[in-house]
C-alpha cells in the first residue's frame, strides 16, 4: 500500500498517517520530495479497512493498493531511477560503468597489473573473488582475508572502488572491511538470510540473477536487502538456465529493459558468466548496452589460460582495451557513455 | 568432408576428385574461387578410406574431415559471410535490413497504409502473414491466396520485396507465385518436408528458429533447405521458451555472435515476437543490431489494439518512425547501418 | 459454451438451442445422453448476449461459459473417459496396453521378427517407422511405402494392430491405406494442417507431445483434429525439453495425472523417447503406469546396437519380455492390468 | 582415483598406499570389506605419475582413474547401496520409508495432531519446517527455536525421528540440538559452506535438488557433506523448473532410476513440492516409488486451507491415511514396502 500525500500537505498530518500504520502493526517506509511525500506500507497483513482508515486523514491525496508481490524495489514505490555514489563513482546515472578483473583473486601481482591495465583501458570499479563457490569441493576456493587484503591494496594504488563476493553470513562482518560493493552470487539469490545481512550493513551490493529465478522473484530477493534500510541495491543479469548448450548460460537480455519498466534499481549485465566464452563478450557487452544497462561486469585476467577459474570467459588485456571504445560507441548511440581513454574514444568514433 | 584444391589446381584433376566422390555413392558442393576451389562432400556414409584415396590425387591440397554435423551452413565450408540480393535489397552486406509489417494481412488498406508507413521510415522489406498458425482452431488463421494478393499489390505500389509465411509442403508453389521470401515459422523450424519443398524453389527462405531448438540443431534445419540447392538461407532468432513468464519468450541473443562464428549465413532477430510486448521492442531491437544482427523483423499495425493477432507485441507507425533513427544510430555504432529519411538519421547522430 | 438440457428435454427444443447457435455463425458438437443432452458451441465470436438469449429456451437446464481455451478435449465438456476400440483393442479401458515395436521399420525379418517377439510378451499393438524426421537430412529417413507394406504385413501375420508416423499432410492419404493408428511425432505436434488432415480421415490419431508444449496448447492441438470430427484422439508423453542433460529428454510424469483431471482424452507415455536410455526404460515404464498412463510405447529391436536409428533407448526382446510382467504387477497395485502370458503374470503377482 | 587392494592384502601394504597418497598432498577415503579394501583418492590435483607409483606397492590389485567430477557418491567407490538407520528407522533398504508432516510448524497442537495421524497412517518420519525460506520478506518466516522444541516434543510423543530445515551455517549447532536429520533445502542445494557445516556433524543430511541443478552437479552437491567425513546422505528430487506451469515444478522422475546407476545414495522424493498441487500428489506418490524411490516426503496438514505456507499442495488427514496402502501396493509390485496398518494393507491388496 501507498499513501501519496497533497501537495503542501502538513508534518503532523504525515505524522498522523505514519502513526495510523504502525497502529495496524504495520511499518513505513517515506520518500520525501519538495511539495509531497510518499509513504510506503511496509509488512502484512494489511487489514482490509487500513485503506478507507488513511484516505480520510487530513493531507492524504490517494492511497493506491499495490499488485505486485515486491514493493521497495518498484517503480510504482520510487517513480525515479535510483543513483547513489561508490568511493565517487556514480551507479545508475549517464555514465555506463564496467566492472572488471580476475575471476578469483589469485597473487598480489596478478591482481595489482590487471587492476592498472583495466584502470588504463577505462574501468572504474575492480572486481575479483577471494571467496568462491565451486561446483566441486576439490577445486580452488579462492584466497579468503588474504584475497581481501590484495583487494584492498589494489583499490589503493588504482584509487578504483572494489567488488568481491560473500558466500554465508557469517562473512559479511569480516568482507565488509574491505570490500565498497558486496557481490552475491547466482547461487546466493535466494539466500535470505545473506541478503538480510547484507542489507543491515548498509554497503551496496550487487545482486546477481539466479540461474532459474524469474524477474519477479529477483525482484522480491532484492526486497530482502531494501527492507533492511539498504537501498544501495544494484540488479546483475548474468544469464539463466536453458536447454541451450552452444553458451554456458542463456543471457536474458529482455531483463534489462522488463527490469528498468518495473523497477527503479539501477541493472548490471555479466556477458563473461552470460555466455561462459570469451569470443561471444565482446558483441554480448555491447547488445547489454544497447538494452540499456547501467554498467557491465567482465572478467579480465593477464592469461587466461593458466586462470585457476573460468579462463575460457576471461579476456586478456589487450581484448579488454580493444573492447571498451566499442562500447562507449554503442553507449554513445543510445545517450549514454563509457570512460575510455580520449585516443580511443576517437578512433571508436570513426 | 572439405577437399581443398591447391593454387593453380587444373580443371581436370578437380574432375577427378568429384568423380571419385562419387564412385563413393556421396554428392558434392562446389565453390569456386579464383585461384582455388573447395569441394564439399554431400551425403553419408563417408567410406574410410576416401580421406587418402582423394589426398594423393594431383591438385589436392587438403582433405579435412568436418567435425561438425551440418555441412553447407557451416564456415568450415564456407569461410565468407553469404551475402544475396532480392530485388534490389542485399542480405547480409553491411546495412542492417529493417523487415516491418502486420503479424498478418487483414484488409488491402491495412496493409497499404502500413507498407507505405514502414517504406517512410526506411524499412525495406515488407512482412505479412496470409496463412496463419494458432494455437486454437478458432482464432483468425489468415486470409489465404486473397492476402498473398494483398501482399503483391503492397509490393507493386512500393516497391519493396516481400516477405510471407508458408505453412505446408502443399502450399508451396502457391506462396512462391507471389512471395520474395519464404517465411519458415517457429513452429516448422524442425518441419524437414517443408523444408525441403522450400529448397527446391531456389527462393531464399528465413527460417525461424524452433522455440525450443538448439543452435546446432537450427543448422541442422537449414542443411535441409541448402542440400536442395538452394543457398539463400537468413536465420531468424525470435526467443526461445524458458521458465522466464515475464516475457512472452527468452530472446537469446547470444545466439547472434554464437551462429556468426559457426555460420556463413545472415542471422536477423524478431524483437517482436522474442519479447512479446510491444514496449521492450525497442530496447531489443538496438540489442540485437549491437549484437551483430544482420536485419530486423519488426510487427507495425495501424492499430495494435484492433489486431487480430499479436497486437500486444506490435509497434504503431508512430513508434516505428521513432525507432529507426535510434537503430541506425547503434548500427553505426558498431561499423553498420540502415536507411532512414537524412533528417532522421541526422538527428540520432547527434 | 456449453448448453446442459434439462432431463426429459424434448427434441424440438434441442433443435432449437442448435439453430440459435447456427444463427450466430457457431456450430455446435453433441453429447447426447440417456435423459440428458450437452450442446458444446464451437467457434468464436461467441455474441456477449447468447448466453442469456439461451437460458430462456425450453428445455435448457444451464448455460455455462468454458473458460478454459480448449473445449472438445476437456473434461467440462465430456465427463466420462474417453474409450474406443481398433481392431479389437480397446483404448482408454482397464488394460493398460503397450506398444512396441522397432524405432524404423529397416526390413521384412527384422519387423515380423520383433512384431512376433513383443506379442509373445503381451504387446497390443505393433509400432514402426516408415517416414523418420530426422535432425540432419544425411541420416536415414525411412524405407516409405516399402516400409508400410512391411507393416500390413506384420499385422496380417500377427493380427495386432498397427501405429506409424505420418510427417505431412500430402501423405495422409497414403499412410491412411495402411495403417490402424496414425503417430503424429514431437515436431510436428503443432503442424495444425497435419493434424487436420488426420482429423479429417476419422482414423484414431496419437498425438506426441512436442518437445516444449506445454499442457493447454497440447490440449488446443488435440482440439485441431476433434474439431475435424475425429473423437479417437490418444495423448502421448514422450518427454519434454529441459537443461538437464544426463537423460535426452525430461519425462513429464506430471502431466499424465493432470491431463486426467483436465482431459478425457486417454493418455500413454513413450519411455524410449523421454529417457533415451535404455536402461533407465523398465523404471519409467512402471512409474508411467502408476502415475496413470492408461498405456506404454516401447521401442523394442532384435540388436539395438546395430539399429539404424535410436538403439541406444531400445530394449532386446529379452529385457522387453522380463518388463511386461514388471508393468504388469504396477498396473495390477493401481487396480488396471496389462495382458502378459498367464506364467509369467503369476510370478510377477508373488 | 581408486586403489583397489589384492583379496588377502596385508595391513602394512595399506598403509603404505595411503602413505604414498598423502605425500603426493592428498588425502584417502577408505572402504573395507571382508577381504579386500578401496581406497578413495581425495583432493586435487592427482600427479600423473601417481597411478603407475602405486600399481607398483605391494597388495595393490587395480588403480583406476575415476572419470567422473564426484567422487564419494559415486557407484565406482562405493559399489552397494548405502544404507544407515535414524532411531531405528532403516533409509535405504527394502522398506519405503515416508516422511509426512506440515510444511511449516505452526502451533503445538496443529504438529502433535499431524504427527499422531501420520504415524497412524504408516508414516516413519515426521517432518516440520521451524525455519522457512519465503520468496517475499512479508511472509511468515517460522517460528525459529520454538519451533525445533515443538518438533522435539512431537518426537518424544511419537517415537518418530524428525526432520527440519536448517537454512544457514550459523544454526546448524542449534538445529543439531533437536532434529536427527538436516533438510538442506532447494534453494540451498549448492550453498557449499552450509553443505560443508551439516557434513562436519555427522547427523544425516537429506540434500534436496535445486531447481535448475543437473544430476551431475547435485552429487558434486552431495560430495560436499561426504568429504567432511559424513556418508549418511539422502537425496531428493523435488522437481525441476522448466517452462510448463500447469504445475508448480516439473518433476524429474527420470533422476530416480538415473541417480541409483551412478550412486550408492538412497534417494527420496517430494511429490508435493514436484507437483505444487495436493490432487496429483497421490499418482505421483504411486510413479516415485514405481520409478524406484527409496522414501517419500509428503506434506500433510490439519487443515491445508488455512495452512500458513503450503497449503495448496498438502493433504489432509484423510486423505493421507487412504494414499499409504496405495503406496504400499505399488511398492510390493516393486518388491518393497510401506509400513501400513495390517487392515488397511489388506484392503488395498484386493
Amino acid at each position: 500500500m501507498i499513501i501519496i500525500m497533497k501537495k503542501g500537505y502538513e508534518e503532523q498530518e504525515l505524522q498522523r498517517v505514519i502513526r495510523r500504520v504502525e497502529e495496524a502493526g504495520l511499518r513505513t517506509h517515506l520518500s520525501i520530495g519538495d511539495n509531497t511525500a510518499i509513504v510506503g506500507v511496509v509488512g502484512v497483513p494489511i487489514p482490509p479497512e487500513l485503506q478507507s482508515d488513511l484516505e480520510v486523514v487530513g493531507g492524504v491525496e490517494e492511497v493506491l493498493r499495490v499488485t505486485k508481490r515486491y514493493k521497495l524495489p518498484s517503480r510504482e514505490f520510487h517513480p525515479d531511477d535510483t543513483r547513489f555514489t561508490v568511493r565517487g563513482v556514480e551507479i545508475g546515472g549517464d555514465e555506463v560503468i564496467v566492472i572488471a578483473g580476475p575471476c578469483s583473486v589469485e597473487t598480489h601481482e596478478q591482481t595489482l597489473e590487471t587492476a592498472r591495465a583495466i584502470k588504463a583501458a577505462g574501468a572504474k570499479i575492480l572486481r575479483g573473488g577471494a571467496f568462491k563457490p565451486r561446483t566441486s569441493p576439490y577445486e580452488f576456493r579462492g584466497l579468503g582475508e588474504e584475497g581481501l587484503k590484495i583487494m584492498a591494496e589494489a583499490r589503493d594504488e588504482t584509487d578504483m572502488p572494489i567488488i568481491t563476493e560473500v558466500l554465508a553470513p557469517a562473512d559479511v562482518d569480516l568482507v565488509a572491511q574491505y570490500t565498497d560493493i558486496f557481490q552475491i552470487g547466482a547461487r546466493n539469490c535466494q539466500n535470505y538470510l545473506l541478503l538480510e545481512e547484507v542489507g543491515k550493513t548498509g554497503i551496496p551490493v550487487m545482486l546477481k540473477r539466479g540461474m532459474s529465478v524469474q524477474v519477479e522473484e529477483w525482484l522480491m530477493a532484492a526486497e530482502y536487502i531494501m527492507a533492511q534500510g539498504n537501498p544501495n541495491v544494484i540488479l546483475c543479469e548474468r544469464g539463466i538456465r536453458t536447454f541451450e548448450t552452444v553458451t554456458r548460460n542463456t543471457f536474458d537480455l529482455n531483463a534489462v529493459p522488463a527490469v528498468k519498466r518495473l523497477s527503479h534499481l539501477p541493472i548490471f549485465a555479466d556477458p563473461s558468466h552470460a555466455t561462459g566464452k570469451w569470443y561471444l563478450v565482446p558483441a554480448m557487452s555491447m547488445a547489454a548496452v544497447a538494452a540499456g544497462a547501467d554498467g557491465l561486469m567482465i572478467e579480465v585476467h593477464p592469461n587466461p589460460d593458466h586462470a585457476r577459474s573460468d579462463g575460457a570467459q576471461s579476456l586478456t588485456f589487450e581484448n579488454f582495451a580493444k573492447l571498451m571504445p566499442q562500447v562507449d560507441a554503442v553507449a554513445r548511440a543510445v545517450g549514454r557513455h563509457v570512460a575510455t581513454t580520449a585516443g580511443q574514444a576517437l578512433v571508436a568514433a570513426d
